[in-house]
C-alpha cells in the first residue's frame, strides 16, 4: 500500500495501446503498486467502469494500470476507447497483486484500474435547461434522500441510465460520494447519467417543482400504490434510506406518496430494486 | 478467529431473554469469540436475518451471540422471537470485536450473530403439490441460471418474497449456497420463501412445465418486451448470470424469451433489479 506513495509517472512517459501497434510495446512499470490516488483523485476498477470512463469525454483519466491478461482480453476495446481521447492516460502494466494494492481489499478489478479526477459537479440550474429541451417522452429524475451505501447508489444509477432517467440527485452531506465501489455497482452508468450532489435536497425539489416536475415519494405506508397512480409527464422519484425512509421535510415536499404493491408481512424491496421497479413503471412501460 | 475453535456452549447452559425477566441475567461469555461454525453449520448476522431465523420454526438455531448494545435495542423483539421457539438457542453476550471474529470481515452484524443449521432442502416434487393448492392468483417461481453472487441471490429472494413468488430455484452446482452474506442481502427472506437447489435445472423446468407453468426467460436480445407479453397464470421467471446470460439448454427450455424495455446503449440492469422489475410486472401490477 505504501509503495510508490504520492509519485506519479508523467503522462508523456508512457506508450499507449493503439489499434495500429502490436501489444506488449509499452514498458512494464517497475513500481509494483499504483499507490493511493493523488489528492482529489480516485481509483476506478473493473471492465465496465474503466471502459465507460475512458469513453466519457468529460472524465479526466490520469493513469491506467492493467495486467497482461486484461490487456490480452480487452486490447481492441481499450485501444478504441483510448484512441478516442485527446489526452490518454499514462499506461502501466502491473502484476495482479500490485494492481490490487491501492484498491479496496474486496475490489473485483478484473485486471484494470484507472486513476481519475472526480467528475465536475453539474449545477441543478445548468442541468434543467438542457433537460427541458429533450423530447416529449416522460422525464424522470431520481432523488435519493440519505441513501449512503455505494452499492445501492451505484445500482440506482445503473437502472436510472438503463431506463432513460435524466439524472440522480442526492444531498451532498448524506450521500455516497463518487468512489470505485459506487462506480463498480453502477457498471459504467456513473459516466452516462449525471449524479448531482446538491446542498439542500428540499430546495432542489422546490426548484424542480417550479420547473413543472411532480415529486412522487415512495413510502411503504402510503395509501395509493404505484400502479394505481397516474404517471406525470415530468416526475421526480424520491426514495429514502432503508429502515428510516423519507425524512419529514422531504416527505412534505412530495406531491404524492406511493407504495409498491408488495406484501408487508413478507418484507420490502431494497432501495435499488424499489427504484428499478418505479423507473420501469414510469419510463419502461411507457416506451 | 482461532479462539474457541470447535467448542460449543451446551444449549442448556445459557439463560434466555424473556419478556418476563429483566435484561442482563444471562452470563457474559468468557470466550471472546464465537469461533468458526460447527461442521455443517453457518453464522447468520444482522437484525433482519437473525430475527427472521428465530421466527422460522423450520430453522434450527444453536447459538445466539449479541452485544449489550444490541440487547438493549432489540430486547423485546428478541424476547418475542425466542419465546416462540420450543428449543431456543444458547445465548451469549459478547463484546463487539469478539462477535465479529467468526464473521466475514466486511459483515455488518449490528451486534447479532446466530449459529444455525442449514435449512432442509425441499424437493421440487414435495414443493409442487402445496403450491398447486394456493388460490387463483398468478403463481410465479423464479429460476436463477448460474447466478453465483450471494448479494444478488439474496436480493432476488427478498424481492421474490415481497411480491409473493412461491420459490426461488437454482442448480446446486452453480449457485450461491446458503450463507451469512446471502441471508443478509435477503433481509429475512431466506426464512420466508423456499430457496431450492436442484440437481439439474433443465429437468426441473421440465417438471414445472408438466405442472402447467410457462417458462419466461429474460434475455436482452429478445424481440418482445416484458410489458408486451401476456402474463400466464403460472410462470417460471428464468434469469441468467450477468454477462453470460441464459445457457443454451436453459434458453431452449423457455416457452418465451422477453427483454426488459431498457436502452441498450445505456447498459442493462443488474440481475436482482431485473428480477424485481419482472416480478412487479407478473405479480405486483396484477394485485
Amino acid at each position: 500500500m505504501n509503495k510508490g506513495k504520492g509519485r506519479r509517472k508523467p503522462a508523456g512517459g508512457a506508450e499507449k495501446i493503439s489499434k495500429n501497434k502490436g501489444s506488449g510495446r509499452h514498458r512494464a512499470a517497475r513500481r509494483p503498486a499504483g499507490g493511493p490516488p493523488a489528492a482529489g483523485r480516485l481509483w476506478l476498477y473493473g471492465v465496465h467502469p474503466v471502459l465507460a470512463a475512458l469513453e466519457n469525454p468529460n472524465r479526466r483519466c490520469r493513469r491506467l494500470l492493467l495486467t497482461a491478461e486484461a490487456e490480452g482480453r480487452l486490447g481492441p476495446q481499450l485501444a478504441a476507447a483510448l484512441d478516442g481521447r485527446p489526452a490518454p492516460p499514462a499506461l502501466e502494466r502491473q502484476e495482479r497483486a500490485a494492481l490490487s494494492a491501492p484498491l479496496p481489499e474486496t475490489a473485483v478489478h478484473q485486471g484494470l484500474a484507472l486513476e481519475v479526477e472526480p467528475l465536475a459537479q453539474p449545477d441543478l440550474h445548468d442541468l434543467l435547461d438542457p433537460l427541458d429541451s429533450v423530447g416529449p417522452a416522460p422525464r424522470v429524475i431520481v432523488a435519493l434522500d440519505q441513501v449512503t451505501d455505494p452499492q445501492n447508489v451505484g445500482a440506482v444509477l445503473r437502472s436510472a441510465a438503463a431506463f432513460g432517467a435524466l439524472a440522480v440527485l442526492a444531498p451532498e452531506r448524506h450521500a455516497a460520494p463518487e468512489s470505485g465501489a459506487l462506480a463498480k455497482a453502477a457498471s459504467g452508468a456513473l459516466e452516462r447519467i449525471p449524479y448531482v450532489l446538491v446542498t439542500n435536497l428540499a430546495r432542489a425539489l422546490d426548484r424542480l417543482k417550479a420547473a413543472g416536475y411532480w415529486c412522487l415519494g415512495l413510502a411503504s405506508e402510503a395509501e395509493r400504490s404505484l400502479p394505481e397512480a397516474e404517471a406525470p409527464a415530468r416526475a421526480v422519484l424520491v426514495l429514502g434510506a432503508e429502515g428510516s425512509g423519507l425524512r419529514r421535510l422531504t416527505r412534505e415536499q412530495c406531491d404524492a406518496l406511493l407504495r409498491l404493491p408488495t406484501r408487508p408481512a413478507m418484507g420490502q424491496l431494497n432501495v435499488s430494486n424499489a427504484a428499478a421497479v418505479a423507473l420501469y413503471e414510469l419510463l419502461g412501460r411507457a416506451r
